[in-house]
This record gives structure tokens, C-alpha cells and sequence, in this order.
């Protein structure tokens, strides 16, 4: 299944004058042509999409010749597929084979041991894209790689295309929504879990242990496990030590997770034992411009107007000194899609997008807050995809 | 804690004829420096090194300012940093702060805002390297940011610097062959435990949660994890499924996980129940050639040696029809490291190398069958860094 969102992706190739798209990065790629595979992840192989702009059916894949397998395993039926290298599988004539199988076979057994340039250029070509206006997705090509593609089609037009396939993917599917559902509800199980097994002198590791292993027992691969006790909650990336929770401590998480290529990011925060007045009262103030921020999000608010209406809420309602660089994100197919919630954007929020909405507090010395949740974002308001419950937990 | 081999990176940089290293991937950037943060595994900031040739002492790093807590927590004392960026880290005076945390805090409250190519610039600058010829990581930059970089620095002369990069990497210090050995132990113990639950009917997925809930609770992140039951394990890339274990089945692992940077890549062979007389005829031949593989490993042997051992001795072993592109490669900060063991590469073994030495044969319809280990190269042979007991299981 891809999610290529073929209507959006005509109106920006519109506006913007090109002919076609190609994605390198492998977010882009699974977009694009819901192809992945773990080397991927792994950085031991590459892959590449070409999507000519006027014929919507049309979605082409440079892929790793092994990875027919995973064409066949994940159904990409409507995928053309130009593969590259050598690999070798084998077949006896005197075994069995099933209709996939032997399309594997089939597939990777005439395939011609091009470069990953070569099989692009060839998609390229095959597409008639030789002397068109192509956006590239700069992420995922290294210079010398463009080089020799430049030099192979020199009549193409280029222009980097990172940022508006990533535009493109900003409207979710349905689809789409509910993987991001499912991995945010996960994740936040996880940190319930995580809290069940607080007492005095256990570490920031063992709880990340419990958590990770709840991600892992429900098919998620942990990508962001930030977990701080106490005055170590106020750095940002805190990765989880040997450091031992004392009473009184802030717990703070900031967690996500990935599971069928969508991610989760969210932040929850408990005390051990009862909490202070000033973390209560900070507390408090972050969550009420969380939630004015929240309260704005619907189809045609001004990204600018939810970061201001977040600031101001916690600015009034107990931390008048708090400063940040935005309140939030996209997330999707990459942990940080977009758009990002600063005070300077002018973007427009549309139905189908999703963000988390975020207003995490660092002060060194005592510690951080922070809430963060995803929510879906509809004609006349939003619809939270965590639970939405974010009490100040006491562990 | 940073493993850069000064000494080595000198010879390349004098056999290339550079002055400087521009590391700009992740795995490059943190061998550089040892810097690294959650938000860079998901692709949400960036990082970048600079390292003069002539001056082992120096080490620049180009990071988001947030990650000052990160530079102080992982003890980067040596590490000089030009942050990217703005971030509020608060501070308020009545509440006290250690020294580490005010370190935090002078650091990114002087921070003047730059974009990540702004900083990169000015530490080139800064260390007189603006008329230099500079070998730069061509894979974490994009072509946009390399064009503002030249157009800044016309005086300098570039060179694409990746693989010399990951050539310095070859040779791991004790440090980072311990930190290969414990993950690929956790990983090999993983496979054990997701072996105890093998009965009728358990799927690709139930393993798999067990394996990686056995990597959580070891601090390691899955990042390859590919299991297949039956003629599935014939899949190279097979992501786990609802598939049920039947009797007689293979059950192939080729699994790595990650922890403290360093990676593990391992595969284990199973079968429910008793194996079939082809099963273990071609297992054992799949085993002469890694032994065979593993029996050339020291330093001064040349790789495309190792690859034909492997070859020869599958083939008169029991597998006479066995193809394929390579039978190994480096493990450390990527889990592709160099060199590749293929049968063209005259690359020469030398002592502190860390490869992974496999035999994996795909045959549709029947099954994968494929033994995997990381091993050191030393003077006079290698030392496995897994157990290197691999019997084909029986589960």
C-alpha cells in the first residue's frame, strides 16, 4: 500500500513548474511507493522513487535487487520497478514454487546489475522525463551520485524537491491517521507501564527498559527515548542512566516510537511522591498553552497564531518567562513532518494534517516539563490521537 | 569518549593530499567526536566535524545548541563546539546549579543564532582552513548547503571524503571491539530466548517480540530484524509476520541491534523439530565456507581470498550451485562498515579490523539457511566476538 497523495501532488508540481517528482530519502520513498525494507533503515542499501507528475498511475522504484521479496511480502502490485546490483536467489527444479516465489525468481533472475544511478536514469528514461522539469529530493543523493545523473540527462531541468515532498505528505489519509493512532497509543502505554514500576532508587534505564520492552511487544521500534529524573529532566536529550529516582523527583518522558513506518512523539510527566508548588504551578502553566494552542487548531488557522496563543497562555497563567524556539510539529512517516509551530509561520493549517502540539519547560537546576500530543486536524476543530489524558502524574 | 585515529587519518589524508576531514553522517560524526543525540537517529537536527590534519589535539563539532546537554553528559570535554540554532535552556537565580549544568547554560545562552552551514563555516574558519584542500563526508550534506559552503569558501579545494572516512574507521581501538562484542553477545542471548517459545503455531511476530524485548531490556535498539518460518526464511529482507511455525520448518534469524553507537549483525539457523537430510547437507556446506572464510581471517590476507575460500568450500561441501555477491563486511558505527568481502576486492586485512564473516543461501521455495558472525582480525587469525557456537538449532 502506498499513500501518495497523487491530487496534492498536481497542484504543487503546478505551482512550482515540474514535471515530475523524485524521492531518495527513504520517508519519501515508502511514501511514495510503500516500498521499505530494513537495510534501509540501515543505511546498506538505497532507494529511490520516480513519479511523473501527469499520469497518477505511474509510480517507479529503484530498489535493491534482493528487495523483490519485500515488493512481493508488502503487495506493491502497481509498482514499476527498475532494481540495481546482484544478488543471487536460488531455485531447484525438482522443488515446488508458489506463484510469489517464482515471480521473485522471475524478477531478480533477468535483472541486468546496474548501478542505483544507472537504474535511475533508466526510470528516468523510460518516463520520457529525459527533458523535463524533475524536482529532486536532495536529501537522500549524495553530489557525486547527482553529478553523473546531471550529466546523463543534461537537458533535464532540475530543482530540489526535499521540502515539497514533504508537502505533499503533510495531509495524512485515513490510513495514514490510524497507523499514527496506533503507534501514539502504544507509546503511551508504554509510559504508564514505565510509572508502575517507580520506587525510590530505581534508574532512568530501568525504566527505559520497561518501556522499550512494551514498544517491542507491541511490533514498535523505539527511535526517541528521552527519560529524566529530577534536575536531569532539564536536558532535553536526556538519555537514560544510572541516575536513581528520589522522592520528590520530576519524571520526565519524551518518547517515540516507529511501527509501519509512522512514528509517535510524546512527552508525559509524574512525580515521584508529591509534587512541589512550583512544579504544579509550572506545570499547570505549560498545559493551559498546550491547550490554547490546541483550542486554535482547526483548518485555516495561521500556524503563527497557535505558537502565539501558547506563549501567551503560559506566559499568564505561571511561567511569564517562558521562551521557545516552537510549540510543535508535523509527524508522520518521519518523527518530525511538516509543519513546524513557530512564531514566524504563515503557513495554513488544512484538514487531514497532523501535529503534535508541544510546551516543554528546561531550567536547569530543577528540572523539565513538558506535554506532547498528537492531534488530527479537521474543518472546525481537531481530534486528539493520544488519549488526550495528561494529568501531572504522581508515580 | 571519541575513537579517532589520528594516526591512521593522517596517512590518508597524506596518500589523498588533504588537509582536513568534514565528517557530516551520523556514524562518521560521533566516531569523529563521540557526539551523538536521539534527535539525530530521527533525522530532526543535524551534526557536523571538523578535523585538521595537522593538529590531532582539535576536534569541531557543528551541532543544534540544544545538544549542549548531551556534550556535558556523554563528557565531551575536548570537544570544541560552534552550535547551530536557538534554543531556551531557563535558568533562575534563587535555584542553585551545578557546575555542569551552569556549563550548559553559559554555552548556549552566548549562542548567536546560526544556520548549520553558517557554523560549519565559521569553524573552518576558525582553524584556517578556508584556502585548504578539504575532504568532505558527501553523505549528510545536500547539495544546496555543499553550494553555500563553496560559494563561502572559494579558496578551498574539496574533495568527496565518505569512504576515506569510513576507511579511517576500519581499524577499531579496544574500546570499540568490546562495544561490538557485548551487542553482538546480547543479540546472540536474543536469539536463544526467542528459540525457548519455538512450538506449533507461534508466528514470525512472537519471536520477534520476544528478541526485542531481550535487546530493550539490554539497552540495545533493533535496527535489522528479519525472521522467516518455512520457505518464508527463503525471503533475505522477510520482516516477521503472522506465519505459524509448522514442523519441520527452518527458522531463519538474521538480526543486529544497536547499543552505545556500535552495531551487532547475526544469523542463526532452527528448525522445529527434526531437519531434513537436505537441510543439514546444505546447512554444513553453508558452514565449511564461512569456517573455510573464517580459517584465512588475519592480518596481510586479501579479502577476495576470503570471498573464494568461502566459495570453494560451499561448493565442495554440498552446495555445488551456491552464488552469491559477497560473504561479508566491516561492522562498528554503521552496520555495513568496510571493507566489503567480495570476490573482486583486493583490499588487504589488517590488525583490528572487525568483519562479519556469513555464508546466506535463498532458495525459493524451500528456504534461507545462513550463518553470521562478527570476528577481529589479529596478527596471526581472528577472534570470534559472538560466541561462535552455531550447530543448526534444533527448536
Amino acid at each position: 500500500m502506498n499513500f501518495w497523495n497523487s491530487d496534492r501532488a498536481q497542484k504543487i508540481a503546478q505551482r512550482e513548474n515540474v514535471d515530475a517528482f523524485i524521492a531518495t530519502s527513504m520517508s519519501n520513498v515508502a511514501y511514495a511507493t510503500g516500498f521499505w525494507s530494513p537495510p534501509l533503515y540501515c543505511f546498506v542499501e538505497e532507494a529511490f522513487a520516480v513519479i511523473p507528475v501527469d499520469n497518477p498511475g505511474i509510480r517507479g522504484l529503484v530498489c535493491f535487487v534482493a528487495g523483490w521479496d519485500q515488493i512481493v511480502d508488502l503487495g506493491l502490485e502497481d509498482i514499476d520497478v527498475i532494481p540495481y546490483g546482484k544478488f543471487y536467489y536460488h531455485r531447484k527444479d525438482d522443488v515446488q514454487i508458489d506463484k510469489q516465489d517464482l515471480r521473485i525468481f522471475n524478477e531478480t533472475s533477468n535483472a541486468s546489475d546496474l548501478s542505483e544511478i544507472e537504474a535511475l536514469i533508466a526510470l528516468v528514461k523510460k518516463y520520457n522525463l529525459d527533458n523535463k522539469s524533475i524536482a529532486i529530493d536532495e536529501k537522500g543523493i549524495t553530489l557525486s551520485q547527482f553529478d553523473v545523473l546531471k550529466a546523463a540527462l543534461p537537458d533535464a531541468k532540475w530543482k530540489m524537491g526535499h521540502s515539497l515532498l514533504r508537502e505533499i505528505r503533510t495531509i495524512k489519509r485515513p490510513e495514514e491517521v490510524e497507523r499514527i493512532r496506533a503507534v501514539a497509543e502504544i507509546t503511551e502505554n508504554a509510559v504508564h507501564k514505565a510509572l508502575e514500576i517507580a520506587e525510590e532508587g530505581i534508574t532512568e534505564l530501568d525504566m527505559a527498559r520497561v518501556l522499550t520492552k512494551e514498544m517491542a511487544q507491541n511490533d514498535a521500534v523505539p527511535v526517541l527515548i528521552c527519560i529524566g529524573f529530577g534536575t536531569k529532566s532539564a536536558h532535553p536529550n536526556s538519555l537514560p542512566t544510572t541516575r536513581e529516582l528520589q522522592r520528590g523527583n520530576i519524571i520526565r518522558f519524551d518518547v517515540g516510537a516507529r511501527r509501519l513506518l509512522y512514528h509517535s512523539d510524546l512527552a508525559r510527566i509524574a512525580t515521584f511522591g508529591e509534587p512541589s508548588e512550583k512544579i504544579v504551578r509550572y506545570y499547570n502553566a505549560l498545559l493551559a498553552g498546550q491547550e490554547a494552542a490546541i483550542n486554535l487548531v482547526k483548518a485555516g488557522t495561521v500556524v503563527s497564531d497557535v505558537f502565539k496563543a501558547a506563549m501567551d497562555a503560559a506566559h499568564s497563567e505561571g511561567l511569564p518567562h517562558y521562551q521557545r524556539h516552537h510549540i510543535g510539529h508535523g509527524i508522520g512517516a518521519d518523527l518530525y513532518d511538516e509543519p513546524l509551530i513557530t512564531r514566524d509561520s504563515d503557513i495554513q493549517l488544512e484538514s487531514g494534517m497532523v501535529i503534535n502540539i508541544e510546551t516543554p519547560y528546561y531550567e536547569l537546576g530543577f528540572g523539565g516539563l513538558q506535554t506532547e500530543d498528537a492531534v488530527l486536524v479537521k474543518e472546525d476543530g481537531c481530534e486528539f490521537l493520544t488519549s488526550g489524558n495528561r494529568p501531572l502524574y504522581r508515580a
